[in-house]
């Protein structure tokens, strides 16, 4: 039986710093806040959204729902954006996906302050990760994938990673951070012919297609590890991953979906408004804790 | 014997491109123009400037040396960019590397307007390869080692391409174009433990690290395709690529250095040059021809 790589484990370890930090803004005199644009009509949004909010509870972190109708437009959404942006009470600013089809998440998103961009979905942000500059916030999901193998003990420098997937908001900011880890980096995806025979060589494959049964039993080996970063909804409601059910058997580790990288990712976001607090702090030439 | 990927015979199909648009150009009224900051003291930076003045001639391109002392400031070269940006008789602007130590590329690159930026340096050419957002300038060495493989034939679509080298000039943004063109790739470098394993798989290697010898006879078989990047100056004053010399008898296909890649390189530049004309006057709503 492989062992399961649990998102939860490896999140209680990331919200209990985050705690402490929250209680030392507490005592310099700030409240870390978070606020999350909802627009309604789509009920992923919102549970995103409600996960947030849990989550900020707990942490002794203020959550600004901002709740718009189905019918808002761009311009209304910017407007509350600057001056969220300007809010200095506010650390980190989030747009909830999807979006209603008259809505364009990248426009829309372009206008949140690189500095409290908690999920690094600004031009400025995507830059850094891509330019490996050291400045900035990450998106959240891809370093979900990486603190979870790092959690499990799992060195990453010199290993072979496949990545299965490239898209923009996992794939690739992802593959240019296992090349902070010294990872030698294979990249998978639709046009490649035969994937299984690049799961061959590597100690690792991580999957973020969102496309169920992207990875069976048939296509891995024994050794291999996986992260699956796949979210599915089943016509029957339920969730599933990237990765098929039968693969628990033929591997040596996997992280399950519900309960593995998506657990971490909101963990992640958290940690990324820590230091987006750091990062306003330093803008202002202010002392953090 | 293995095939020679000359990087004349590809450059010369560009250039006969490039000498019909540039008379449709003067038809229209327009006289191409290029203009390159050249600071003094360094032979490199000298010679690449006398090189592109040497095609530009051929082109039919007007060509702007603005030379400078080694002393001269980071403002001043700004200044100039800056004059440069707004001269609508100029239509793409580069700055000759290496800089003298007391200045640095990036800042200064970072001025120039990105419809004028023929080598894809500033912020927003380097997010457009990143993004694939189909916009932008792409940096010229990359697009020269695609171009190469074009030229003789090879279709990207599916194959394996090892990259060995992640710079932020040609191997980053080479890996984005070679997802476009629908490659699975794999890259490797200085803390890849096994590079000859990592070429076993692959169809095609490109080499852009910098080393000579970088790969050797030993690390590759009979049916690679080797493409280098690389441009060493040896200690006698000679020019030597990353590939080994014992290379020529052990693969199926490589590019020679000097005589491959880099001299692609320049036909890319005057490539882009068309395109950044084309952006312009897009950007004022003009005619192109």
């Amino acid at each position: 039986m492989a062992m399961l790589l649990k998102g939860k484990d490896a999140a209680e370890h990331v919200y209990a710093d985050i705690r402490t930090r929250v209680e030392e803004w507490k005592k310099n005199g700030k409240q870390p806040a978070l606020a999350t644009l909802l627009v309604e009509g789509d009920p992923a949004s919102a549970y995103y959204a409600r996960s947030k909010q849990k989550v900020a509870e707990k942490l002794g972190v203020a959550f600004r729902l901002r709740s718009f109708p189905s019918t808002v437009t761009e311009e209304e959404l910017l407007k509350v954006i600057e001056e969220l942006n300007a809010d200095e009470g506010v650390h980190g600013i989030m747009l909830e996906l999807p979006l209603p089809r008259h809505l364009t998440a990248a426009a829309i998103e372009a206008a949140i302050a690189p500095a409290k961009d908690i999920d690094g979905v600004t031009p400025a942000n995507k830059l850094a990760v891509f330019t490996g500059s050291g400045k900035g916030l990450h998106p959240a999901t891809p370093q979900a994938c990486i603190a979870l193998l790092k959690h499990y003990g799992y060195a990453l420098e010199g290993r072979n990673v496949t990545l299965v997937g490239r898209g923009q908001t996992v794939g690739l900011p992802l593959f240019h951070l296992l090349q902070r880890e010294q990872a030698t980096v294979t990249v998978c995806h639709s046009r490649t012919p035969d994937i299984a025979s690049q799961l061959e060589r590597a100690d690792i494959a991580i999957v973020a297609v969102g496309k169920p049964n992207t990875i069976t039993a048939k296509m891995v080996h024994r050794a291999l590890t996986v992260v699956d970063a796949g979210i599915n909804e089943l016509a029957d409601g339920s969730i599933c991953g990237d990765a098929a059910a039968d693969l628990s058997e033929a591997v040596s580790a996997f992280s399950p979906v519900p309960g593995g990288v998506g657990t971490l990712t909101t963990a992640m976001l958290f940690r990324n408004l820590m230091k987006a607090m750091d990062l306003q702090a330093e803008q202002k030439g202010a002392v953090k804790p």
